[in-house]
């Protein structure tokens, strides 16, 4: 089992990673018998876990409602939060309820928004088994939903309980997500972790093919360098932003495909090239460690290009209404060698679509 | 001018009470040239004061969109909210926009959710309208929207930049929404302050008649009060929660009697009475401070019985879904003397029910 601690004063807490948390009750401390709770999880995982989940619960005497809400991106949004309140409200759930997440990335962040507003805020624990969920969603305190006209546009900074890493759920996880997870375990090890970078050149296969002990490591230490910036910088006002490598460029891809058409991590992983092309063109970034990166997101199964379709005028627009966006300034996140990025700003937007063009068939 | 800082750390800010302020551009700071700001106001109040607001602001260079909303309780809820956020980005506001409430309570609670949930949180400023929004809801930032099983269920606590109380608005509001302020005025004195009861007793007549003078005073008074309180216990821990004397009855009368049929105040107000006579009854408040409250509300036209069609049992259901009951257990603001107040746990229904019938014609 591992265990990390994510230190935020008073709002500090627990990732713990093994297999078989899941059936647990410690998993769920410090949930006791006599305590309410409320399960939000989707229409898939439900099939799946929700009564292994429900049962571990009920052992110890917590009395458990569910809300089971449709699967899928487009469902992030300000009225399916709603039917969580609704549920809450309809089985009168008091401040001292306690929301679970169990779900990816999208269950997480309604869940941790839910857990925010509800009576201006609640308890709420992760269960995240996706992946992406795993190494990077449920650890930091960001949650949100989508408005029609942007992504992650209504949210709150909320930190969970507890984190609990059931790391068999992996197991159903279809090949496509776990390659989108991923993406963003090799944007650590890009922008914060040479070392780490190395060991997943070393075992990547391992990690593919769901390993437990390569992928207890390779959670763990994501989870660190995560809950590291996070500590450091709690409201993204700083390091934090670095978290962002690829997302600028990989944004206007999932926006311009239509979200769920390229998973996130996908659009994430062209975007971390043209993010690299972008660091080569300035003379940033040696061309060993583009191809270094090139390659290791190759062999995780990840697209290297943009979209053929997308033209790279076609990124702009996207990109200027991106929140990075300040006073009307480009700035992008770029890395400088593998283990190393950072923040660079006045970017010219021909820099930034001849990036995109280096990156296409 | 009176001037009263709310004490919270980094997020402390300042209040200010004058005549003529929403003139004044250094109302506005620190907002400055060439910022953005999203003005949210309802029908009425922008007939009266939008414009008022709007030229301030411009003759300052600062850019100013704005969304006008239905006016009424009824529209505090989820999609009026995302009407807030799709006006935002129409507009393109990023994070460093912020958003001005003009109006009463209604105004405030949308438009200081709103702030912190877009984009997780941008700046906010009050500009107060009502009596109750400016003794009360512009003050400790408690933010919601409601759901239609339950009042204010959804929300945050976040804190506005500055509250801005300009008293000229005072005269355009209807008399009965000047009393319904004066119900939460007198409440401090009786929970926190004998001496500004007293004070009230003397110039109660004065307030009815809005001098400015007594007006500012008495806005100052009541900002301080519950300024205190809120830097003491900022999410209601503790001493936070005597500000809800009345209010668990009241609550029950305007859920009952439909919102806006009673105003706020009025049904908090005949609540005070009633949370006064379960303090008699208990022996914990005299017969004479009994009247002396009563008196008082009645000078500044405040109802000190409940509905008539409302059975003592019928407020039953609505007090033990109240947020403030915990694990079941009756928990109730009681007065113990004129400026001072307690909680009470354990209240059995009986006690609860004769109070309300010791309030009755
Ligand atoms: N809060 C943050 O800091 C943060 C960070 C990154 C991404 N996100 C958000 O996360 C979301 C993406 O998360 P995601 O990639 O986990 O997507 P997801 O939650 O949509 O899950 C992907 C798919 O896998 C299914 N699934 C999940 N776990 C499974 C399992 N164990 N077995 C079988 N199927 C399973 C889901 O039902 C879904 O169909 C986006 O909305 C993104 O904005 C948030
Ligand atoms: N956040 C808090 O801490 C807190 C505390 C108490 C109450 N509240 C909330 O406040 C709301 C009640 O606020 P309210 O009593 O201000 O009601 P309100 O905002 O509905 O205003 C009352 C009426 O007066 C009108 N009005 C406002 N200012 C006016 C003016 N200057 N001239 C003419 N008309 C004017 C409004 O348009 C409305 O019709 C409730 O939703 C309640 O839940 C919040
Ligand atoms: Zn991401
Ligand atoms: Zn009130």
């Amino acid at each position: 089992m591992e265990k990390i601690t994510v230190t935020l004063g008073k709002r500090s807490y627990q990732i713990t990673i093994a297999s078989g948390l899941f059936e647990d009750p410690l998993s769920f401390l410090p949930l006791k018998a006599g305590n309410t709770a409320m399960l939000v999880t989707n229409k898939t995982l439900a099939r799946l876990y929700l009564n292994k989940v429900r049962h571990t619960l009920e052992r110890v005497d917590i009395h458990v409602d569910q809300v089971i809400l449709p699967d899928g991106e487009q469902y992030k949004n300000l009225s399916v939060l709603e039917q969580i309140f609704t549920a809450l409200l309809e089985n009168s759930h008091g401040r001292d309820t306690t929301l679970i997440a169990l779900g990816g990335g999208v269950i997480g962040d309604l869940t941790g928004f839910a857990a925010a507003s509800y009576q201006r805020g609640v308890r709420f624990i992760q269960l995240p088994t996706t992946l992406l969920a795993q190494v990077d969603s449920s650890v930091g305190g960001k949650t949100a939903v989508n408005h029609q006209l942007g992504k992650n546009m209504i949210g709150a900074f909320y930190q969970p309980l507890s984190v609990v890493v059931d790391l068999t759920c992996l197991q159903t996880l279809p090949i496509r997500e776990l390659s989108s997870g991923l993406a963003e375990v090799i944007k650590y090890g890009i922008i914060l972790d040479a070392e780490f970078f190395v060991w997943l050149e070393t075992h990547i296969n391992e990690l593919i093919d769901i390993n437990p002990v390569a992928m207890a490591y390779c959670i763990r230490r994501c989870c660190e360098l995560k809950a590291g910036v996070v500590a450091a910088d709690e409201t993204e006002q700083g390091v934090r932003s670095l978290l962002n490598l690829g997302h600028t460029y990989g944004h206007a891809i999932e926006a311009e495909m239509g979200y769920g058409n390229w998973l996130h991590g996908e659009a994430i992983a062209a975007g971390m090239m043209m993010a690299a092309h972008t660091a080569l063109r300035l003379n940033q970034l040696s061309k060993l460690d583009v191809s270094r990166i090139r390659t290791l997101l190759i062999r995780a199964g990840l697209p290297v290009t943009g979209p053929k379709i997308m033209t790279p005028d076609s990124y702009l627009p996207h990109i200027m209404r991106d929140k990075k966006v300040l006073a009307g300034e480009l700035r992008l996140v770029l890395p400088t060698a593998i283990g190393h990025a950072e923040i660079y700003t006045g970017l010219t937007k021909e820099t930034i679509m001849s990036a995109v063009l280096d990156c296409q068939d």
